[in-house]
């Protein structure tokens, strides 16, 4: 695969003498030289005959220009039940202090029957293959058209908004890239694993990550190598250690002596789930040359990126620059958001799994993966033979509420020209306020507790999303190998004290290779409402840890399975 | 197989002495001995691990009664943008002949913040695990609980809602059944395939069919057995032909050498798609007891069930029993529905696959699958790792649609003790209304046709469904063989005069086995919308097939390909 690789570089170069900008430019034919050798067998199974298609008709064919259309079996909209539906959008996100779970600044967005005439004309003139092309300008979706059968890749104007967000963002390096819609990043990941994985595929993944993406892995007949990663405060560091990645990737047969060489890097790199962890755009460039040299692809999974979360101010706790109008629109695109290895993506390999789960509505189940137009057709048949598009209410639901806040945010004064899908990204920035805030009350009461300050346990401040870490200082007395009965042990403890936290070793991929990393608990600030819950989660923590403290070894009060905890 | 089955059936009579009774009280246990040998090798990696549940805790813990939640990642409801969605339900379906596409009757349903505050305190409880409980009575989801991470299975509303469906219509023979909420029929098809087939597994199907299954069967590794299909006006005969299927079966290994005895059958047997026909009950009883014969599952597809039409009336063409109000719900329900092979289903071994798109609308990607719990329960762990749950809004708009019409139907004098679920059924059968006004013009038009008087094509009612064939009589001067080139020939000549239809050949799992019987188009009445269109399209249809007669092989204006249309 290198040396292949290795001659498509050449070629490009051979044909421009411009390496860099040909590199940019690469073409569809390109990707598939490079990655279908990467493509799981079960794609040759996967045919796909549309049966209401014909193709090669006589040239001589005069096709009539109106005809009746009595194909397909798609019901005619005066049936459906539901003939509008009206939304209340709210203006901004309910805030932590005044628990506003119903705002009264709001706008109403309908979907109506007919909002797109244009649309329903051609859903039923000549065309027997559904219409998917580019719009132009940002437009509304019709309930006729919601409510109908549609594009399997996403209704075309929410693509094009998709587009948008990763164009305005995290534009990648090459032109050739597309965007598919998925009914969230759990769909996206089973596709993508299915789409790559084979009995005995190898993927790279972090040892503490969010486990169900072992399961897809496993599905497909996979096996997990975990990467080491470095949970520490020390921001520069934080994540996959490059040099132990590079090192096991140089020397696989010897470290997994018969085990295929790893196809796939899955990774959190921003906001990491469970530890909070964000990598350095310089350790990205790291991992990413380490992958172009093995020809690796990337599955960036960044559901949390959006929650950017300013260093907690420990002079001034309740600091927060986004609810003081300190950082523009603008500002937050391009200084404040870590950009995607999209960005630095020379060939193609990445795979950005996107949500509209953690900044919409979970229960909108939407997502989008942006890749190389090759595999971004491979995963739409696949979306094609199996869950055909996300919900028309959904996607209806979202589009129209994106159009809405772009449409607001262009009418203000000043912003005629900004891009139209900053108004969801101010969106996006309002819910970061908030999590800044809810992080703010944490931590204030985190580290006045007494446990913090006799250091039994440590706080790894996240810079994003919406999980973190409590290390536990073991004490030395403990040997590292009763690890998982410590954290069991003050597991107990904290359901006596009432606060439900996630035990670290629940989220390794291979307990044993993160056994002595697996001190921690993963917090989340993400769905308590009221600085006293905050407080008083911070106070009954405290208390577990000192009965952790007191109790292990010396006076228990549980008796614990040996084998630890299990599902 | 059938040996175990056999003494299972034995072990239950020696405990009871009343073989029937007992068979319809099939264990959890029974479900797992009959059909564990039927699932999919694949069925074994798939693992699932929830990080978040924890097992074995001690048992002298005291949960605290109140903790603070601090675990799972879920955002908190005033952080959705989304704070109210309004639905206008209409009361009737629009009528063909005032094309009624917005009504002007209809009822607000609100799906509001806080509809159901009991499951929120749930959600924020104690509980780690979601709630799955079957709730009593109907009860609207509100809006906090439809945007937020839920239940993989569906909503519990629904899916109780789902369970009244089948009780009123379909109630199993057995009691240990269940159902599960899918994202439409599509995704039903494809997890019943990857739950069931393995490399070389091999499916019984109808030889003309609704081909995409033959995708996610080919998908899993496996190959098709066709089923002859009577394609006859004669109602008793319609459908699978039982003493061919059981001829096939009990020979199997001379028929199909070196293939694997099939182990499931595909079959539509209401309405069926392309041909419109419909199995009798009696020969139901006879396919399914084939099917236990030779431990067969059947995944019954019934997308068209309830869009039933009354014999058309060639003197009075434009009689609709259903609009003169003469059939009531109970007797739709008990005396017109065709019953499910469920309702014989004596083993368990009936997947039955409904949709909400035909009577709903397609948009919401709603669809649910009823089967033994065994079965459920595979499908169930399936969907937690691939899509998880179907859309909450999409979920939220039916429930509460369905609830609202369920409400509206019992407030009517005389229905307060009619079932609950009826008033769902009732927009069932309006909607079978619409479509009886839509076969009646359609069919006025089409026996009114010159190529019709003329003998020049036959038309097969349909009693139930969306699609009839129109079969070309072929010219006795016309070799069988050539059956492709000539309904090739009259395709090109309906494009030109103007009407869309499906090439019967493009609905079969296997051309050279059905070539002989695939001279018909498949048409539907589902999408024009006046009754001149229904006219022309007739009109139009009539024409070609003069023209086919008249130029085919004499005076041809088309160079068609020899292979025939491909996509």
């Amino acid at each position: 695969m290198v040396k292949q690789k290795e001659n498509l570089y050449l070629q490009t170069k051979n044909n421009t003498g411009d390496n860099y900008n040909k590199m940019t430019q690469l073409t569809y034919k390109d990707f598939e030289t490079l990655y279908q050798p990467l493509i799981s067998s079960n794609d040759a199974k996967r045919k796909l005959n549309l049966f209401y298609l014909v193709n090669g008709l006589p040239q001589n064919l005069k096709c009539h220009e109106n005809p009746v259309y009595l194909a397909g079996g798609m019901p005619f909209e005066s049936m459906f039940p539901v003939q509008e539906i009206d939304l209340q959008i709210r203006d901004n996100p309910g805030s932590l202090t005044d628990d506003q779970v119903l705002s009264k600044n709001y706008s109403i967005t309908k979907i109506k029957m007919y909002e797109n005439e244009e649309k329903i004309k051609e859903t039923e003139s000549t065309k027997m293959i559904p219409v998917n092309s580019m719009i132009k300008g940002p437009s509304k979706v019709g309930l006729s058209y919601a409510l109908q059968y549609s594009e399997v890749a996403g209704f075309p104007e929410l693509l094009e908004l998709t587009r948008q967000i990763i164009t305005r963002i995290n534009k990648p390096k090459y032109d050739m890239w597309d965007t598919l819609l998925t009914c969230g990043t759990s769909d996206s990941l089973a596709k993508i694993c299915d789409m790559l994985i084979d009995d005995n595929s190898t993927m790279l993944m972090e040892e503490f990550t969010f486990t169900p993406v072992l399961h897809n892995l496993q599905y497909s007949g996979g096996k997990h190598i975990p990467l080491k990663l470095n949970v520490t405060s020390d921001q520069s560091k934080q994540g996959i250690d490059p040099e132990y990645m590079s090192d096991l990737l140089d020397n696989f047969d010897k470290k997994y002596p018969g085990l295929q060489k790893p196809k796939v890097l899955y990774t959190i790199a921003t906001g990491h789930n469970p530890t909070g962890l964000t990598q350095t755009m310089e350790n990205r460039q790291k991992i990413y040359d380490i992958c172009s040299k093995h020809n690796i692809i990337i599955i960036e999974d960044d559901p949390y990126g959006y929650l950017q979360l300013p260093k907690y101010d420990e002079s001034n706790p309740l600091n927060n620059p986004y609810s003081k109008g300190e950082i523009s629109v603008d500002q937050y695109c391009k200084e404040i958001l870590i950009p995607s290895y999209l960005t630095i993506d020379n060939d193609g390999r990445v795979l950005r799994c996107e949500t509209f789960s953690k900044v919409g509505a979970p229960g909108l189940r939407l997502g989008f993966i942006t890749g190389n137009k090759f595999l971004i057709d491979k995963l739409t048949k696949l979306t094609h033979l199996t869950v055909r598009n996300p919900s028309g209410v959904s996607q209806a639901v979202l589009t129209n509420m994106l159009i809405d806040m772009g449409q607001k945010y262009q009418a203000l004064p000043g912003n005629e020209n900004a891009p139209f899908i900053d108004g969801w990204i101010e969106w996006c920035m309002k819910i970061s306020g908030q999590y800044t805030t809810r992080r703010n009350y944490m931590f204030q009461s985190l580290y006045e507790q007494p446990a913090f300050k006799e250091k039994k346990f440590e706080l790894i401040e996240p810079t994003c999303g919406m999980f973190f870490n409590t290390k536990i200082v073991l004490k030395p007395e403990w040997s590292k190998k009763e690890t998982k009965r410590i954290m069991d042990y003050l597991y107990c403890c904290l359901l006596e004290e009432g606060c439900l936290a996630v035990l670290g070793y629940k989220m390794t991929i291979d307990e044993d290779f993160s056994l002595e990393r697996a001190n921690f608990l993963r917090f989340t600030f993400a769905k308590a409402n009221t600085e006293q819950l905050f407080k008083e989660g911070a106070e009954r923590f405290s208390n577990a840890v000192e009965r952790l403290f007191n109790e292990y070894g010396v006076d228990e009060k549980f008796d614990l399975a040996p084998q630890g905890f299990v599902e």
